[in-house]
C-alpha cells in the first residue's frame, strides 16, 4: 500500500508535525479537527457553512446509519458521499463507542459484539468483518477498526482483555479489508486505558498489523490528564511516525495542542458543535455563555479578532437574544462561530508548524484560558 | 408626503401591476412577498440564506419585540436592523393580530387595547399611539396602525363596530406619526371582515386620511374565497391606484395570484416557512410530504427546476432523513426551498407583469396545482 500521508513540515522543539493526508475525496492539511456529522450532517449547519469554515473532513457514525437508513439504502443511493451530498473526505468510525455508550445489553465475545438497538431494542451482532464491510459499503474515505474497552476506571485485568480482543478484532479486520481492491484505507485503533503496559502492548500489536493510520481509542473518558499525556507519549514513540495519528473523540483546545506537541495529526469532537447548541461559545478572551443577562445589550461581535460570519454580522445582545427565543438560528450562528474558531486554531497550528513557531502560538493559546470564562 | 411608491408596468387584462416602493433602506420590488421574522429571524435562516433566496423585505412581529427584550433595548442597540444585523426594508405590525390571537383577556375600548400579556399574564394598555411610537422607536421602514377586528364568523354589528375603532385609531396613529420627521412610513389598515358595507366603509374612511399605503385586514380567517375576492375588487375600486396594496397574512400561491390580479402589491405569510418545518413543500408540480416512505430512496432533488441551494444539491432521500432524524439541517433546507419557490413565483410574476403575460402565468402556476399533493 502506498503511502497516502505525508509530513511537509516538522517542530524544532517537539514532535508536532504538519502533513497531508490524501483521500480518493481530496487531500485533508494535518493537525486537522474533523466536525462530528453523526447523522450525516453536522449539527445546525449546512454543508455549505461547513465548508465555508474551514472544514476539509467529517466524521460519520456508521452506528447511527447503518440502523437508519441502513447500509442497503445508503449503497443504493451511490455511498455515504452522494447520499448526504458531501464531496469532500469522510471518516466513518466503526460504531464500537457509540455501542459501548448507547446500547444497553452488551455482550462482547471473541466473535464479536451483541447488543440491543437502543433505537427499538431489537438484538443485533456485529464482528469485526461486519464492520469493515459496512464502512466500506457505505463508502467512506478512512474506515476504523471495531475495538473494544471498558468504561473507566477499570481493573487492569479487564483491560489487558480488551486489549487482546481489540488486536484479535483488528488482525480480523484487516484481513477482511485486505480483499478489498478500493482506494479506501483502514485504520486501527489502540486501546489500553491509560496502562502504560497495556497501551504499549496494544500499539506494538496493531504497528505489526501495519495499518496507514492509527488512532488512540479509549480516552477522555475521565482519566487524569497527566496520564494521558503519558499515553500520548508512549505512542509518539511506538506510533511509526510515517503514520498518521488520530486522538478520537478529545475536545479541549488545551488536550489538542498537548496532543499536536506529541505527534498526533488528526481530531474529532463534538464539543464546539454540542456546546454552541447549548450557548457556550469560545472566543480568543475565554468561553462566554450567551445566555447571560449581561449580554443583553452588549454591541459588541462575540469575538472581535474573529472573522467568521456570525462575528462579522451579529452582537451579543442579538446572539442572546436568539439563544433566549430558542430559535434555531441561534444554534446555527452560534455553531458556525464554535467550528470557525476551532479550524481557526487548527489553521494556525498547522501554520506555526510551517514556520517553527508552534510553542510560542502553543503558549499563547493557552496563556488566554480558551477554556475558562471570558474575563469581564 | 411625496410618494414612495411608483408603477412601472401594469398588466393590460387586469388591475395586476409591478412597481417600486421606495424605503430608506432600500427600494422593494412589488408585487412583494415578505418572509416573517417574528423574533428578528426567519425561522431557522441566516439572514444570509434569507437574502440569498431573494427576499427584499421581511416582516418583523414589533408585539413579540416589544415583549422581549423590549423597545428600550432595541433603541439603546440602534434600532431595529442594527439589533437585528438586517439591512433591507422592515415591515413591522402594530401588534394588533397578535394581542387578538395569542392574548387573554382583551379588552378594546375607544382608547386601546388592555391585555394580559400571553408571556406571563402582565396587563398591558396599547393606544394607537403606543402602537406608533412603539415602531417608530424601533425603526422599521414601514410601520402599520394598530387595528381592531373580531374573530370570525362575526355579527354585522360586531364588525361595524370594529370598523369604527378601527377608523378612529388610524386617524389618531396618523395624527401621532405626522409629529415624526423620519423617513419612514405609516400605513393604514383597512377591517370590514367581508362584509360589502363595513369593508367599503372602512377603505374611504382610511382613504380619506391620505396614509401612503393601505392593507387589507382581518381576512384569510375562514371566510369564503368567494366573499374574499369581492373584497379584493371594491378595494381595487377604492384604493388610489397610486398607493402600494398589501393583503396581510395570506400566503396560498392560487389567493395571492387572485389578489395581485386584483392590484395587490405586498404579501406576508409563515405558510412557506412553518410547512417548511412540518415537511411539507412545494414544487412545480405539487406538494410533497417529505416523511413519506416512498421518498426513502428517492434520489430525484424537490423540484427538477428549481435553482435553490436545497435542490442543487441533496435528494429527497436525504431530506427524509434528516426530516425523520429531526436535525436542525432540515428546517434550513426545507425552508430554503419553500421560500425560494415563492420568491421565484414572484419573480415570474413581476416579469409576466412587464412583458404582459400575467394571465398566461397565473394560469400556469394554478393548473399546476401548487396547493395539491405532486402526482406519482
Amino acid at each position: 500500500m502506498s503511502s497516502r500521508f505525508r509530513t511537509i513540515a516538522e517542530d524544532l522543539g517537539s514532535a508536532a508535525r504538519a502533513g497531508l493526508l490524501e483521500t480518493p475525496h481530496g487531500t485533508v492539511e494535518t493537525p486537522a479537527f474533523m466536525p462530528v456529522a453523526s447523522q450525516g450532517t453536522v449539527k445546525a449547519l449546512t454543508h455549505a457553512q461547513v465548508e465555508s469554515v474551514g472544514a476539509q473532513i467529517i466524521l460519520v457514525n456508521s452506528y447511527h446509519l447503518s440502523l437508519r437508513p441502513g447500509v442497503e439504502a445508503v449503497e443504493a443511493m451511490g455511498g455515504l458521499h452522494t447520499y448526504i451530498s458531501w464531496p469532500r473526505p469522510i471518516l466513518t468510525d466503526s460504531g464500537g463507542f457509540q455501542i459501548y455508550s448507547l446500547s444497553p445489553l452488551v455482550q462482547v465475545s471473541d466473535e464479536g459484539v451483541r447488543f440491543a438497538s437502543h433505537l427499538d431494542g431489537s438484538r443485533v451482532f456485529l464482528t469485526p468483518e461486519d464492520a469493515v464491510d459496512l464502512q466500506a459499503r457505505m463508502g467512506a474515505d478512512i474506515l476504523m477498526c471495531l475495538d473494544y474497552f471498558p468504561a473507566y476506571p477499570y481493573a487492569e485485568e479487564t483491560m489487558a482483555e480488551a486489549v487482546r480482543l481489540t488486536t484479535a478484532w483488528a488482525r480480523r479486520a484487516r484481513e477482511r479489508f485486505a480483499r478489498t481492491d478500493g482506494p479506501q484505507q483502514l485504520w486501527g485503533i489502540s486501546q489500553g486505558g491509560v496502562s502504560p503496559g497495556l497501551r504499549r502492548r496494544s500499539i506494538e500489536e496493531l504497528v505489526a498489523l501495519e495499518f496507514p493510520g492509527y488512532a488512540y481509542g479509549g480516552l477522555g473518558i475521565g482519566e487524569p490528564k497527566t496520564r494521558l499525556l503519558e499515553v500520548l507519549e508512549t505512542g509518539n514513540t511506538l506510533f511509526p511516525r510515517t503514520k498518521p495519528r488520530y486522538l478520537m473523540g478529545m475536545g479541549y483546545i488545551e488536550d489538542i495542542l498537548e496532543a499536536v506537541e506529541r505527534g498526533v495529526d488528526l481530531f474529532d469532537c463534538v464539543l464546539p458543535t454540542r456546546n454552541a447548541r447549548n450557548g457556550t461559545l469560545f472566543t480568543s478572551r475565554g468561553r462566554v455563555s450567551i445566555k447571560n443577562v449581561k449580554y443583553a445589550r452588549d454591541p459588541r461581535p462575540l469575538d472581535e479578532s474573529c472573522a467568521c460570519y456570525t462575528c462579522q454580522n451579529f452582537s451579543r445582545a442579538y446572539l442572546r437574544h436568539l439563544f433566549e427565543r430558542q430559535e434555531m438560528s441561534s444554534a446555527v450562528l452560534n455553531t458556525i462561530h464554535n467550528l470557525h474558531f476551532y479550524l481557526d486554531i487548527f489553521r494556525r497550528i498547522r501554520h506555526s508548524i510551517e514556520s517553527n513557531s508552534f510553542p510560542i502560538l502553543k503558549k499563547s493559546i493557552i496563556s488566554k484560558e480558551t477554556e475558562k470564562e471570558e474575563p469581564t
